[in-house]
C-alpha cells in the first residue's frame, strides 16, 4: 500500500477562516489530536507574521510530539537583502522545528504586481531561503504558492521557481491551488508535468473556491502527488481548505492508500466533531463521512431499502470511519421509522395500529408548528408515550414568574426566578437566581422538584442550543430550544418551540425532566 | 458556446435533506426563483409516492411557467404488472407535465435484493414505463439510479438498462451516482463510455457522500454530458446533491459553456440566500461563489495584496455572480484594515496614529470576550467613534425589570418591562408587553426615546439571530446576539455578549439606537 503523507494546516491556514480564532490552550489540545490521530506533518504557526505563534512552538517543544513533525511556515527572505538579515527566517528558526515550510511565488503577475520585483530576483528569493533553511540542517518543503494559476499563465517561470528550490536542496515541493479556482484535470494534468519533471516528492495544497478541493486533491494523487495538505473539517480562509476527513477517507477506504494507523479511522467522526467544539462552530451536519446527516435516511423507500441491504443507499459502512446511520423521525420517514421506535414500548404494535397514526399525526402538528425531532429523541419518546397511556404527570407547576433587572448591576446573577410545584397533593415553593432569566428558572424548577424526586440530584443539562427560526420577525421570532441533558450515565435530547425564549427553553426543561423520570430502564 | 440544460431537483430530492420541509407556498416561491433564473427543467415532485405533490403540479398548470419545463418524478412501473395499472405511472400522468423522469435501477445487486425481481424483468419495467409515458406524448427522461456503482460490479448490465430505455423512445438518459461515492475519473471514464454508446444526450446526477459532486459532475460534463441535476444550495439527501451554484458558476464563467442566460448570473448570490431563508437554514457562509466568506479577506497580507489587485486572491469577480468581497475586523486582519474603516471618519489618520493602535488594542479584548465584529459593522463604527472622540451619550437608562410570567396563560404577551431614561435631565418611564423578555425590553425602549428622538419611529428590527458560544456551560452559558436594524432605506448590525441573553440582545439593541442617532449622512 503506497504511502501519502497528511500535511495539517489548521493552526496556520485554518485560523484564516472567518469566525475561527484559537487560543494557544485551542491550538495545544489540537495538536493533541493531530498527533494521535496519525498526521505526518503539522504546520503550527507563521512566526514571522504572527509572533504570538512562537509561543505555541516553545511549548510543544517542551511537550513534544509522537509520531508528526511539527512545521513552521513563513515566506521567502525579502527581496534584495540576505538570507541571514531575513527577520521571517529567523523567526522560523527560532521555531525550533525540524521541517519548515517556506512558500515562494510561482505567477509572474504576484511577482511584479504584489511582491514588486524581479522574476530574476524572484528565483533567487526562492533558492537563498531554501539553502539557508538547508544549511540549518531543516527538512525544507517548497509551498510553491499560485503554482497552477502560475503554470497556466506561463508555465516555464512557473517550473523555473520550482527548480530553484530542487536546486537549494528542497525536500519536497508542494503544489498550491492558492485562490482554489482550478478544475480536476488541470490539476491532474499539471502535477503529472511535475512529478515527472522532478525527482523529490511532490505535494498538493487546494482550496475550495470552485467547490472541489477533495477532488483536486484526489486528482493531484492520482497524478503522482504523495503529500497532501489540507485542513481539520476545511477550515480555511474564503471557502475553506481541502477538508482532511473525506480526503483521508476516499484514499484509504476506497483507494487503497495509506495515510493514517487504520485503527484510527474509527476516531475520525468524533475528531472532527471535537474539532468544531474547539473552533466554536456548529458541525456541518452535511459533511461527508462524518456529518451527523452523512449516513441519515428520511425517504420511506430508503429507509426501507437500508434496513434490507445497507449498502443500497450508503456508500461505506459508517462505522468504518466512527459514524452511524439515523432513520429520522419525520412526515416523509414514513410509517415503518415511527413503528421502529414505538415498537420500543410495545412490541405489539402493528404498521396499522391506531396509536401509530396517532403519533404521525401529532408529529405532523408540531412540526408544522416548528418542531423538529431529528436532534430530540427523548421528546419524541414522551409523544409516544402519552399516545400509549405510558405517560404519567409527576408534577404540576402552578405558578412561576421571572424577574430579569438591568444587568450592568449584579453581572452573574442578574434574574431571579420564582416558582411553586404541586406533587401529589403537597405545593413546594422555591426561588433561584441565575444567569439570565432561562438559568435561573432551570435552577428554581429543580431546586423545588429535588424534594419530591432526589434522583433529579443527578440529571444536569449539557448542550443548550437556540435557534431563530423566522428571523424576519426579529425579536418576535419563533425560536426552537434544544437541550440535552445527562444523569452521568445517559443522555438525551428535548425540543421546545415558542415566540418567547423562556417558554421554549421551558418546554424543553420540563421534557428533559419528565423523561428522566419516566423513563424507567425500558429504553 | 455549447448549452448546457440545467434541471433542479430542488423540490424533489431537495426535500430528502435533514432538516428540510417546504410547504406549498414555499415550493410555489422557489419554482418561480428557479424559473426566472433560467433553469431548463424543474423537477417539482414525486405524485406516486406523496400525493400532497399533485397539488403543487395543479397550481403549477394553472399559473404556467415562462421558459423552464415541469418533470414529475417517479419509478418504473412494479414488477408483474402492465404499465396501465401501475399507480406510480398514473400518478405521474395525473400531474400534467410535458416531462417525465422516470427512474428504474441499473445496479444487479438492487434489482435482485431491494426489488426482489429477476433482472430481465427489470429491463421490461423500463421498457414498459418509458414506451408507456412516451404513448402519451411525454419527453422523457431515464434516470438510470446506482448508474455508476452498477457499471462498475456488472457494466454490461448497466448498459443493458440504458439501452432498454433508448430502445422503448426514451429521450435522455441521466445517469446517476446515487449513493455519491465515486470518483472524478471514474464519471469521466463511465460517462464517456455511454455518451459514445448512445445517440441521445446524457445527462449527470451526483450526489456528494465523497465531498466530490461538484466535480464529479464537472468531469461528466467534460466526458460530454449536456444536462446536469442537482439543487440549490446542494440541498439533498444525506451530504446533499450537487450544488447547482458552483457548477452553474464554474461552467459559465470558467469552461464557456452556456446553462442559464448570462444577465442571470449577478443574481445568484442573492437566490441562493433567499432559498436558504425559505428553507429555514442557515446560509453556508463558505459556499463556493455564493457563501458570505466566499470573497472574505482576513490575513493581513493577502488582504494588502487584494487591495493592490484583486484577482491576487480571488478566482473571479466577486460581482460576477452578485457576490461582494469583504475585508475583516480582526485581530488577525491587520492595520490596515481598521485604518481603512477608520479614515471614513478621519481622513488624516494613518497606521501610526495611536487612535488606530486604541482601536486594535479594544478590538482584541472584545474578541477575547466573544465579541465578532465580522457581521457587526455598525457597532464596530461606535468602538472607532468612541476611541475618536466622536461618540455622544445620547440617553441614559436608570432602571429596567424585565417580568416574565408562565407562558401558557397569555401566549402572545407573556413578558412585561418597565424601563426609564434620561435625556437632557428629562425622565421618560414607560413598560411595554411582549413575545417573551427581548421583545418586551425592546418595545419599551423605543416607546421612552421616541419622545425625545421621533427619528427612531422609522427604524425597527429586521433580524435577530442568537448563538450559544460555549453550549457545554448550558443555559448558562455565553450567547452571542447579532441584531440587523433597518430604518426604510438603510441596514446595519450590532452586536452584544454576554451569559444572560437579555444583557447579550440589552448591548446590541442600544448600539442599533445610538448608531441610528449618531451616524449622521458621512457613514
Amino acid at each position: 500500500m503506497q504511502k501519502i503523507y497528511i500535511y495539517d494546516s489548521t493552526l496556520r491556514d485554518g485560523m484564516q477562516a472567518e469566525g475561527i480564532s484559537f487560543s494557544l490552550e485551542d491550538k495545544l489540545k489540537i495538536v493533541e489530536q493531530l498527533d494521535a490521530m496519525g498526521v505526518d506533518y503539522i504546520e503550527a504557526g507563521n512566526p514571522g507574521s504572527n509572533p504570538k505563534d512562537l509561543d505555541l512552538f516553545n511549548v510543544l517543544q517542551e511537550k513534544g510530539l509522537g509520531h508528526a513533525r511539527l512545521v513552521a511556515f513563513g515566506s521567502t527572505r525579502r527581496a534584495n537583502i540576505d538570507a541571514e538579515g531575513d527577520r521571517n527566517l529567523s523567526a522560523m528558526l527560532a521555531a525550533g522545528t525540524s521541517a519548515i515550510a517556506i512558500f515562494g511565488k510561482s505567477w509572474d503577475f504576484h511577482v511584479t504586481q504584489v511582491l514588486h520585483t524581479t522574476l530574476d530576483e524572484n528565483l533567487r528569493m526562492i533558492a537563498d531561503s531554501v539553502a539557508y533553511m538547508k544549511q540549518h540542517g531543516k527538512e525544507v518543503i517548497f509551498d510553491a504558492e499560485h503554482f497552477f494559476d502560475g503554470y497556466k499563465r506561463n508555465p516555464e517561470y512557473a517550473m523555473k521557481t520550482l527548480e530553484a528550490a530542487v536546486n537549494a536542496g528542497a525536500d519536497s515541493l508542494a503544489l498550491c491551488d492558492t485562490n482554489g479556482g482550478a478544475f480536476p484535470m488541470e490539476i491532474y494534468d499539471i502535477t503529472k508535468c511535475v512529478v515527472e519533471r522532478f525527482n523529490i516528492p511532490v505535494g498538493i495544497h487546494c482550496h475550495n473556491d470552485g467547490g472541489m478541493a477533495v477532488a483536486n486533491t484526489i486528482m493531484g494523487v492520482q497524478a503522482g502527488a504523495v503529500q497532501v495538505q489540507g485542513t481539520l473539517n476545511g477550515y480555511g480562509e474564503r471557502c475553506g481548505n481541502a477538508d482532511l476527513f473525506p480526503i483521508i477517507a476516499n484514499l484509504q477506504l476506497k483507494m487503497g492508500y495509506r495515510c493514517i494507523p487504520d485503527e484510527k479511522m474509527a476516531e475520525l467522526t468524533t475528531i472532527s466533531r471535537y474539532i468544531s467544539e474547539i473552533a466554536n462552530l456548529p458541525p456541518d451536519t452535511k459533511a461527508p463521512y462524518v456529518g451527523a446527516s452523512a449516513f441519515t435516511h428520511k425517504a420511506g423507500m430508503h429507509i426501507d431499502a437500508v434496513l434490507k441491504a445497507p449498502t443500497s443507499f450508503e456508500h461505506i459502512d459508517p462505522a468504518l470511519i466512527g459514524n452511524s446511520r439515523r432513520l429520522l423521525m419525520s412526515e416523509m420517514s414514513g410509517r415503518s421509522t415511527v413503528l421502529t421506535r414505538m415498537k420500543r414500548f410495545d412490541q405489539s404494535l402493528t404498521k396499522d395500529s391506531p396509536e401509530v397514526q396517532a403519533v404521525i399525526d401529532e408529529l405532523k402538528r408540531l412540526e408544522y408548528e416548528g418542531y423538529q425531532f431529528e436532534g430530540a429523541e427523548a421528546s419524541f419518546d414522551l409523544l409516544i408515550m402519552k399516545q400509549l397511556g405510558r405517560y404519567k404527570k409527576l408534577f404540576d407547576i402552578k405558578d412561576f414568574k421571572v424577574i430579569a433587572d438591568q444587568p450592568w448591576q449584579s453581572e452573574d446573577n442578574s434574574a431571579v426566578a420564582m416558582i411553586k410545584v404541586l406533587v401529589d397533593g403537597t405545593e413546594e415553593m422555591t426561588a433561584a437566581e441565575g444567569d439570565g432569566p432561562v438559568d435561573a428558572l432551570d435552577k428554581a424548577l429543580r431546586k423545588a422538584l429535588e424534594v419530591f424526586y432526589p434522583q433529579l440530584k443527578k440529571m444536569h443539562l449539557t448542550d443548550y442550543k437556540v435557534r431563530v427560526l423566522d428571523s424576519r420577525a426579529a425579536t418576535a421570532a419563533k425560536v426552537r430550544v434544544l437541550i440535552e441533558s445527562s444523569d452521568g450515565q445517559y443522555s438525551w435530547s428535548t425540543v421546545g418551540v415558542s415566540t418567547n425564549i423562556i417558554a421554549a427553553s421551558w418546554i424543553a426543561m420540563i421534557d428533559a425532566i419528565e423523561y428522566m423520570l419516566l423513563k424507567g430502564d425500558d429504553i
